[in-house]
C-alpha cells in the first residue's frame, strides 16, 4: 500500500485502483457484460466523515466501487481516486 | 446459499439473482408484459445500514427486486448484484 | 382474498388488482375521461412501514391507486401489484 | 353535500368540484385570463393527515384549488377528484 | 384596502395588485429593464402559515412580489392574486 | 449610502450596487475573463432571517454577489437588488 | 501567502491558486486524462461555515479543487476563487 500525505475532507476518500488485470485472493474478477462495472482499489487516506456520521471505510481496505466514481489526481507519479464513501459499494 | 466474503457498505446488500427458469416454492412467477419485471434472488451478504435504520432483509432471504437494480460483479466465478435495500420490494 | 406468502418491504404494499368490470357495493365506478383514472383493488400484505411512520392500510382494505402504479408480479397464478402506501389515494 | 364512503390517505381530500356556471354567495368568479384559473369545490371527505401534521381542511368547505390538480374518481355517478391539501389555495 | 371573505391556506397569502401607473408615497417605480420586473400590491388576507412558522407579511401590507407569482381569481368584481408568502421580497 | 424605506422579507437583503467603474481602497477589480462576474455593491436593508438563521450581513456592509443575483427595484429614483443572503459570496 | 481583507460569507473559501507549472514538495501533479482534473490553491481566507457546522478547511491549508469549481475575483491585481468548502477536495 502506498504512503500518501493527503487529507481527504468530510466523507472522501483516496483510493489507490487495482491493476486492471489484477485478481483478488478471494477470486473477485469484473464480469464483461453491459451493465456498468465496479472497479476494485484500496483505500490509502480517508476523511474525518461528516457531522455524527463517521466513516466506515478504513485504510488498507480492499473497496469496491462505481466505474465513473471520483475524480483522478497523481501523487508522485502514482495514480489515484478522490470518492465520497457514498461512491464506494462494499469491502472486500 | 453461497458463502462469500465481501461486507456491503450502509444499506448495501448483496444477491445471488435466482436462475431465470426457477420457480419458486410458493409458486412465483414473473408476468411476461410490458411492465418492468421484478427479479428474484438470495440475498448473501447485507451491510449495517445507515445511521438509526438498520437494515430488514437478512442473509439468506428470498427477495423481490427490480429488473434494472444493482450492479453486477462476479466472485469466484458465480454472478452477483450489490444494490441499495431500497431496491428491494418484498421478501418471499 | 388470496392468501399470499410475501412480505413487503418498508411501506410497500401488495395489492390485489379488481377485475376491470367489477364494481363496489357503493357503486364507484372509473370514469372514462382524458384524466388519468385511478384504479381499485384489495390490500393482501403490507410491510412495516418506515421508522416512526406505521402504515394506514390494512389487509382486507379496498383501495384506489393511480393507474400507473406499482410492479407486477404474479404469485401461484394471480396477478397482484407491489406499490408503496404513498401511491394509494384513499381506503373505500 | 354529498354523503359518500370514502376514505383519503394521509394528506389527501376528496373535492366534489361547483359546476361551471355556478356562483358562490360572496360573487367570486374566475376571470378569462391566459393564466392558470383555480377551480371551485367544497370539501366531501379528508384524510388524517401526515405524521405531526393535522389538515386544516373541513367537510362542507368551500375550497378553490389549481385547474390541473387531482385526479378524477366516480362514485355512486357522480364525479369527484381526489387530490393533496396542499393543491388547495383558500377557503371561501 | 378592500374587504374579502376568503382563508388562504397555511403559508399562501391574498395579495390585491396596485394599479399598473401607481406610485407609492416613498416613490417606488418598478424600472423597465430587461429583468424580471417586480410587482407592487397589498395584502388583504393572509393564511395561519406553516407547522412552527408563522407568516411575516400582515392584512394592509403593502408588498413587492415577483411578475409571474401566484394564481388570479376574481372575487366579487375585483382581481387578486394568491400566493406563497416565499413569492414576496419585501414589506414596503 | 442610501436611507430606504423597505423590509426585505426572511433571508433577503437589499443592496445598492457600486457604479460600474468602481474601486474599492483595498483594490478589489473584477476581472475580465470568461467565467462569471461577481458584482459589488452596499447593503441598505436585510430581512430578519429564516427560523433559527439570523442574517449575517449588516446595513453597510460592501459585498461581492453574483452577476444574475436578485432582483432590480427603483426607490425614489436610484436602482437596488433584491436577493437571498445565500447570493452573496463574502464582505470585503 | 497573500494577505487579503475579504470575510467570506457561511461555507466559503477564497482560494489563491497555485501557478499551473507549480508543483508541491510531495510531488502531487495533475495526470492529463479525459477526466475533470482537480486543481491545487492555498486558503487565504475562510467563511464562519453554517449553523453547527465550522468549516475543516484553515487559513495556509493547501488545497485540491475540482476544475470548473468557484467564482473569480481580483483583488489588488492578483486572481483569486471564492468557493464552497464542498469544492475542495483535499488538504495537501
Amino acid at each position: 500500500m502506498s504512503n500518501v500525505n493527503i487529507k481527504p475532507l468530510a466523507d472522501r476518500v483516496l483510493v489507490e485502483p487495482a491493476a486492471a488485470e489484477e485478481k483478488t485472493a478471494s477470486g473477485i474478477i469484473i464480469p464483461d457484460t453491459a451493465k456498468e462495472k465496479p472497479q476494485r482499489g484500496q483505500v490509502v487516506a480517508v476523511g474525518n466523515g461528516k457531522k455524527d456520521e463517521p466513516l466506515t471505510v478504513q485504510v488498507g481496505d480492499q473497496v469496491l466501487y462505481g466505474k465513473y466514481s471520483g475524480t483522478e489526481i497523481t501523487i508522485s507519479g502514482k495514480d489515484y481516486l478522490i470518492m465520497r464513501e457514498s461512491d464506494i459499494y462494499a469491502i472486500l
